[in-house]
């Protein structure tokens, strides 16, 4: 092993130290052979290893070594499964340690802002909690075996479109209970050994020399130890980004930016400390490698088990009725759709894998029962081709049942551009509204990383969303389109009835250079929900062959402070004829309305295993974060002291069970009053309202107001001399209250005690 | 009239000068005596004299003397009628001249964001076009008689809660082509000689002490030369206020704050200057008012007459089915509803009017048919009283056709308070249903100052919105109702169906004592339009006894400059059998995509009046402004180059005509580039699309990245070379591209010519 990394640091020089913070090649760090220092290795994930075998490139086009691809985010956001999740994390790694891989770039774990951005598909959710708890998972697996991950991408890169330049004007409030929220607990948990930062400028800054992100919040506030590496080409100004905690640059720019830092140090505007404590951080790296035991000898074989079991808990059965799934051995089958036998597995860009192993959906349906294939249009075609459509319409007529395979094609997904509509090709909604005509049996299978339109919907009895599930998805979808899986997949985000529905559809992609998050902290179901905009399928749905009832629900206390913690338990049953599993979702829905909050917030989720007639129990603890929201004038999350109801169901739809509890505050927050503070305030501050009483009934009698009632409300006077500001004591009385007296009011309202 | 403005302002002490800053009594400015300087009187408005016969107050709780309530502006923004508004004004004078009011305190003119805010009523529209154009005429009218008229709240008084000390987050392009649009055409033609500042902070600063309001955009770039008042008790500090361009304080506040100013002016924190500036101002209006003709008498009943009149084409028949309007004399008429009896005609607060005449629409009715009546219901009555239900039932089962008189009790609509919901009474909700179980013939007639849910839609064949009518609305009513006058009103604001679906829903009335206007732009229509949210009943929308037939549409030029106009005229046809009036509306929608814009906005509006078989022609002039958007960096209206379309109907939603035009900007928009520009801005900028182009073939060569296609859209590789920055020219070719050469390619590429 060698120096430690405090020795190694006293013996490098300025220049070496300077060079080791950026790429030696595409993908590797800087080496100093002089002391023993390697290169590592970084290659592109999340969801599968892209070690790259000729020229490198950022954009997945060069073909790189065979590896497996796993269910990319979009898919295993809808697991819903910590476990599989993790599961995942140590194939990936195991394939990692076989090519000496020392960091794999992911997972992935930006918010689905838009359904349109086109890297939707590397990332897990448009929920924080659920997004951060299965990144978490990700990482732990891939760390348990000795590879770094990299979460990705640090922060608010929720879109394609001019990523590299972009400026995204977020709130604050909204960035730490969406955006931030959503890397919190990836971080905190899962103690990534990178973070890789955003391209994107936030409020102003770049993610690459975003001190407020990169130190203030990553390390500051969430204590994370581990390297900070730029996304592949995110370097802007780099002795600025050094300062701001930005290590290592990547890829390789020479020694453009090296020896600017070197220069910097040498004429005294860069400290040194800077350069070391990013040294520092790619030598604990370094470390963390050399600390891992030997690798386990990787088996391609296993890992594509692996894919398929994992691709099975993704898959989300969206619609089912007459159960006309599964199907039956006996049903005579007609497959339609090109992407039966080209399956889209994967989306485009620094993602994309080049397999171990593929097969077709339709060979592994011919595997399980009665099936023929017609074309009936090619993945891409927009315009409807007659001769497929009639061959297809004539099939249709002659069978039992109808799968028609449809969904975008990978033209329309890829990093580095974002979709402009939701639709899927037009001979696609042809050919079902036609094929729907013959046969009253259709069952549409779709393969695409983020929301569709289904303007088919209506003419579909089942509708099976298989997003993009990696390398084994076809025996994935055989398997649940036959029932010898129950599928168990849910929503980890919203499909909407039309674009126009999405709540930043006026801000997205933004104008210019620039977005602006105005829909705040309305994301996802938190918009849908609160504003009462119906979706097409909501967050957190998804069907099984079976039935769950949700027999109990209990609390542990009635009342807690937020420094407590409850304990919720939900009793659920498999009430039908198959074993399946079931997403239990937790739900909190604040009955205060001070505060502009979002209906209800997901809190907690566990998915559980149920046999036939069997019962068990999920198990959530709530603490204080369950509560809260973020306070920007506190910078703190505060909980509004009051009833809470805890809402325990199937879907964000679907709530089931409620319960409630009172949760108190404990936060002291110290008001300060000023001219401009209005009776109202100093009245509903508790330690001031006795003050306010004898103050405005001073008002009421000396101001010249004749506030009595007419046809008002009861309250009316009492309500609007609330909304008075306190100066108006003062030019309301003609002076009668003196300025002097005004200041002493002040001074008696500032000194009482706050607790 | 004695001496000039000069003269006086030589005469006049330190001491008397600061004391005509602020007023003598509550309605009464500072007089002088000792050189002939008057009080002058300002009572409130906007639609009736409200000149306080006792103990003054601003809540409207007083009794005062006798006057004409014309209809509330709520109403009057339905007449879409200019001439109408203008005869008001006139009218208005005339009581005013009676009882020696120097000003009378309207017209209102916010926009209508939230159908929630209190004092919408006092409001003309939610379009910014509409409402300054009508607002114009009022004060014309008003000042064509010699008094003045005081255009309020400026700007961003858009709900009442809190609005004393409130905060508005307004961003610059909203403020400008929605929030100040309806104030400019107001004071650029309106010329008002008072303008009163809006109580609540706009980005931070007072409504009395905002420079950027009331000087930089009041005065310097509309030319406004009159006084600018604070709404009454607006004042912060005066200091501030006065250098802001704030003149005069209502209403007195004893000495308090004169005597600050005197103190400032004194110890040289404050040059004399501003205070001669706004007491010759002050002295300004002063001598207006001395210019003025001997007053013609006032005759009530002639602005009887003249309110009736104005109020028959404020009415919007909304809906009506089987032509169950207009009643015939024959028809067997039950009219249910305690609003029969007694009508509301106008809204709580400081507009509250004590009338000269008030008549019972429940008489009128009588007046021209066989008209029966039951109560039904209490106006303000939540909850249904069976008697009285059982009353109503029995006695519409008995008639043709039913009447049902509904609304918003006064307690629901005020200045000062904000409605929390859009609701009528529920005994109404309960009331009509019932009845409707008996009558198939239910006309529901609704006296309410701003919109309302109907759950009651579906079963009334017609519904008529009255809004609050005046004085004389149950004449206007009664014949409407009878077919005497043929309706002709339509909305100047939209109706939702449900409160969720408005625009600014999430951020109404905002949190604590600040509001964010997130929605931005998309306020009313544009929101509903742009976003396809279907409301209950559409902005502009508006029946008629008769047909009206949109017959052809030229526009005098295909293509224009923005230095340019053209003139657009549409042929509209009465085909119906009885004479009618038609309001014809003028949309423009921006075909370009850079910007993002609203769907189409307002942009020309013309009543006509047919009999029936005519044909007239309604000409519109569009100019640059009809084109423009507002361009923040700019700081600028502009235009898009390009197409756009004209779009003429009978509602916002009624499109019945088309035609195109090309506009081509003059504006000469000069682009500075840096380091993080892209090759996508230099591209799409004219005078460096060469440079780009080489740059653009040496970065796809020389950056190590393969370019290559994939699966992937045939621009790939341009679009995503278009969003990469120029300083990767240096980092992506590690250096083989200098920082040198990258300076000298910014300075080639700034130092081009721009035109």
């Amino acid at each position: 092993m060698g120096q430690s990394v405090d020795e190694l640091l006293k013996e490098l020089t300025l220049e070496e130290k300077c060079s080791l913070l950026s790429g030696e090649t595409f993908n590797d760090s800087q080496s100093v052979p002089r002391l023993g220092i390697e290169k590592m290795l970084m290659t592109d994930g999340p969801h599968g290893l892209r070690k790259q075998s000729d020229k490198p490139d950022h954009l997945g086009m060069n073909v790189s070594v065979p590896a497996t691809c796993f269910p990319p985010a979009c898919a295993l956001g809808s697991s819903w499964n910590r476990e599989i999740v993790y599961k995942m994390g140590e194939a990936l790694a195991s394939e990692c340690r076989a090519e000496n891989v020392a960091v794999i770039l992911g997972p992935g774990n930006n918010i689905k802002r838009s359904p349109l951005c086109g890297r939707n598909f590397e990332y897990f959710s448009e929920d924080p909690y659920l997004a951060s708890n299965l990144a978490a998972q990700h990482i732990k697996g891939v760390q348990s075996k000795g590879v770094g991950a990299s979460l990705k991408h640090f922060a608010v890169n929720n879109q394609e479109t001019k990523r590299l330049t972009l400026n995204a004007t977020v709130d604050e409030r909204t960035l730490r209970e969406i955006y931030l929220t959503s890397f919190e607990t990836a971080v905190k948990e899962g103690k990534p050994w990178t973070v890789m930062c955003a391209y994107n400028r936030l409020n102003g800054e770049f993610g690459s020399e975003n001190k407020y992100l990169l130190n203030d919040i990553l390390r500051e506030e969430w204590g994370y130890d581990g390297l900070v590496v730029t996304d592949w080409g995110a370097a802007n100004d780099r002795v600025k980004g050094l300062i701001a905690g930005q290590d290592l640059e990547m890829p390789s720019s020479g020694t453009v930016n090296d020896s600017k830092v070197e220069a910097a140090v040498k004429d005294g505007s860069l400290p040194v400390e800077y350069v070391d404590r990013a040294v520092r951080r790619l030598l604990e790296l370094r470390e963390k490698l050399h600390a891992a035991g030997e690798a386990e000898p990787v088996s391609y074989e296993k890992n594509h088990r692996i894919a398929e079991e994992i691709a099975e808990e993704c898959i989300v059965l969206l619609k089912n009725e007459d159960k006309v799934l599964p199907l039956k051995a006996e049903d005579k089958v007609v497959v339609i759709g090109e992407f039966a036998e080209k399956p889209r597995f994967q989306g485009g860009g620094s993602s994309h894998i080049n397999t171990t192993f593929l097969n077709k959906p339709l060979e592994e349906l011919k595997k399980l029962g009665n099936v023929e294939y017609v074309k009936g249009f090619a993945c891409a075609a927009e315009e409807c081709d007659a001769n497929l459509l009639a061959e297809a319409v004539e099939a249709a007529s002659r069978a039992d049942k109808v799968v028609i395979c449809a969904g975008l094609p990978e033209v329309y997904e890829t990093e580095g551009m974002d979709r402009e509509h939701l639709n899927i090709p037009g001979a696609q909604i042809r050919l079902i509204e036609e094929v729907a005509k013959h046969n009253k049996n259709i069952i549409v299978v779709l393969s695409n990383g983020a929301p569709v339109v289904m303007p088919f919907e209506p003419q579909a009895k089942a509708i099976v969303e298989g997003y993009l599930l990696g390398q084994a998805g076809a025996e994935a979808l055989a398997k649940v389109l036959y029932g010898k899986t129950n599928p168990s997949g849910k929503l980890a985000e919203t499909f909407p009835q039309r674009l126009e529905d999405t709540p930043c559809f006026l801000n997205f992609p933004g104008e210019g250079y620039h977005v602006e998050y105005r829909e705040g902290i309305f994301v996802g179901y938190r918009y849908y929900d609160t504003c009462k905009v119906k979706p097409l399928f909501c967050f957190g749905h998804g069907l099984s062959y079976t039935n769950f009832s949700y027999e109990e629900i209990t609390v542990d206390r009635e009342s807690m402070t937020d420094q407590e913690k409850a304990t919720v338990r939900v009793k659920v049953k498999n009430t039908g004829a198959v074993a399946g599993k079931e997403v239990v979702e937790l739900y909190i829905h604040d009955c205060q309305t001070d505060i502009v909050r979002p209906y209800k917030e997901l809190k907690g989720f566990q998915k559980l295993s149920l046999e036939p007639g069997e019962e068990k129990e999920a198990v959530f603890e709530l603490d204080k974060r369950s509560f809260a929201y973020y306070d920007v004038e506190a910078k703190d999350f505060l909980v509004q002291s009051g009833r809470f109801e805890i809402l325990v169901g199937a879907s964000s739809e679907d709530i089931r069970l409620k319960a409630a509890i009172e949760v108190t505050s404990t936060a002291i927050v110290k008001k300060h009053f000023y001219r401009n503070s209005t009776f109202g305030e100093i009245y509903y501050y508790e330690p001031t309202r006795e003050i306010a009483r004898e103050m405005m009934d001073y008002f009421e009698r000396e101001s010249g107001i004749d506030f009595s009632l007419g046809d008002r409300p009861a309250d009316f006077a009492f309500r609007v001399i609330c909304d008075f500001p306190l100066k108006t004591l003062v030019t309301f009385t003609k002076g009668r209250f003196s300025e002097q007296q005004l200041t002493e009011l002040l001074e008696k309202l500032n000194g009482v005690s706050h607790e």
